[in-house]
């Protein structure tokens, strides 16, 4: 045996959102845990780097209600379904900033909390072709551009904490310097 | 108003290590939505950038079930309750790679998934203090040592699809060229 294997499984909660379901697994090594929690998303989501021709990047003041705050991310959001990859990030960006964005570039594709859920997340890069326009008030408080230069003292003094948005701007710096 | 507001909780799931809510919201802008669905953690978790004298950095080739998959990795796993992150942080790169650190230093903290749950991720820096030793073969399969050109290759080639590694990984690369 290669892989750990599922031998029952117990549902919590189905639901569009989220499912919850406790699982008993035999690993390689032979251990087996009889309760091991994972939480499966049928919905893949996707963050948008959008740039605009004087380098700057467009953040969001979004409301967040899982940790009682408000903060400065990266347009993103769930892929609908009948929507690929690309169709969604242009439309995320559309609600929540009112930019139009053109050249959608998939940059990479990865597991948030592969220890707990199979949730997919994509980080794609896209060139600004409109620069503000209207957006959803009740999401997004408000929008701003935002320099590398400005970006990077943000990560550097740790104020970036949604990890989307950390994810994809340090990718995208790792991008342009390598 | 400036955040959103609880009106009510549903309770959907309660355990150690995840639970699952349905509250009703009331977003500043005056929308409210009837279920969000939230996931609380009680646990937060730490990952860690173990360096030798070599400037390589650890990796574990980690059993993932939620994906179904092994994955290259750098060690991680939940802060126990009593523990400081620090502690977290060398017991798990004992468990995982049998190695022993000192200088830990914390990097840094977010939310990996902040629109569905409260999770708290934390990466931590340390230096080997011994190159190897025995581990877990329940969670691990193999550990090596990896040096930052072929680290900076799989990130260009994708193939690190754990997104704590990933995160991590292009921070330790933005700190070291910022």
């Amino acid at each position: 045996m290669k892989q750990p294997e599922r031998l029952a499984r117990t549902v919590i909660y189905e639901n569009p959102w989220v499912n919850l379901y406790a699982d008993k697994v035999r690993f390689p090594d032979g251990r087996t845990i009889e309760k091991h929690h994972i939480l499966e998303f049928e919905k893949e989501a996707v963050a948008v780097l959008v740039e605009n021709i004087r380098g700057e990047i467009l953040f969001v003041h979004a409301y967040r209600y899982t940790t009682g705050s408000i903060e400065w991310e990266i347009p993103a959001g769930g892929v609908d379904s009948g929507e690929d990859i690309i169709q969604a990030a242009k439309r995320e960006a559309l609600e929540e900033t009112g930019c139009q964005t053109a050249d959608h570039q998939l940059l990479y594709t990865y597991h948030p909390m592969n220890g707990i859920s199979n949730k997919v997340f994509h980080i794609v890069k896209a060139r600004a072709t409109t620069e503000s326009g209207e957006f959803d008030r009740n999401e997004v408080k408000a929008v701003k551009w935002l320099a590398p230069v400005e970006i990077r003292r943000m990560i550097a003094e740790r104020t970036i904490s949604d990890g989307f948005s950390l994810t994809a701007l340090l990718l995208y710096f790792f991008r342009n310097e390598n």
